[in-house]
């Protein structure tokens, strides 16, 4: 059973250009923004993505780290919601996890170094992933 | 100068079939879920959408009313991501708003006094546009 739904919920990520990252603010209100998949086939439980240094984002994951990532295929009623902990990093491995090349110039032109570039590291605790058929909850270890 | 992003907040609303609403559940994690838009006519600062009484959302809404409401064109890179509170509404005259017919009883079969049936009220405080050229805040009262 929870491999069939394991197997879903790598297919949703797998077909995602886009995820909805999501934190909470200095105020305690939610906050969520779109952001680009750069990977899809590591662990279901960590995620990597991108973001300049400089936007409210990093900001508020300094303060809170509590986040949470979406997955969804809207037009099929199918979506996964994992709940964890984004770390802000800014040291070299992480840089290179997610610099694909000089496309990666258009957002960082200052390249793999620039200090506008820091990767988010999500870690997940839980997933629920939902469909027209019901609505299962997985701990991480189950991913 | 705001009239300008006013119309475009409009524009990516009323080209919206899907929402984002986002809550903070009771261990103070963001959680966010796909939400059909049935009403996109209305003020741009208050949201109306509907849901299960019994799901996890609404709970979590009588307990934190903090929320925020995502529009999103991800092919764009535009976004209007407002910040405000919920209202769970479960009189008549709210469950009119949203009935517009035999349509609504797929989601709830028992008719627009299904138990089942609530329906959110977003009101917005701020709403934050981004697209390519820039990122703007404007005020509930600006709206």
């Amino acid at each position: 059973m929870n491999e069939n739904i394991k197997a879903e919920i790598c297919a949703l990520r797998e077909n995602s250009s886009i995820a909805y990252l999501a934190s909470v603010n200095a105020e305690g209100y939610p906050q969520m923004k779109a952001m680009l998949v750069f990977e899809q086939e590591r662990s279901l439980k960590v995620h990597y993505f991108s973001t300049n240094t400089s936007s409210k984002r990093v900001d508020q994951f300094l303060k809170n780290p509590k986040a949470s990532v979406y997955y969804c295929d809207s037009e099929n009623f199918k979506g996964a919601l994992f709940t964890g902990t984004i770390e802000v990093c800014r040291d070299r491995a992480s840089r290179e996890l997610l610099w694909t090349g000089d496309e990666c110039l258009q957002y960082y032109p200052k390249g793999i170094d620039d200090e506008d570039y820091t990767v988010l590291k999500f870690t997940a605790e839980t997933v629920n992933y939902y469909d027209g058929f019901g609505n299962t909850t997985l701990s991480a270890d189950e991913l």
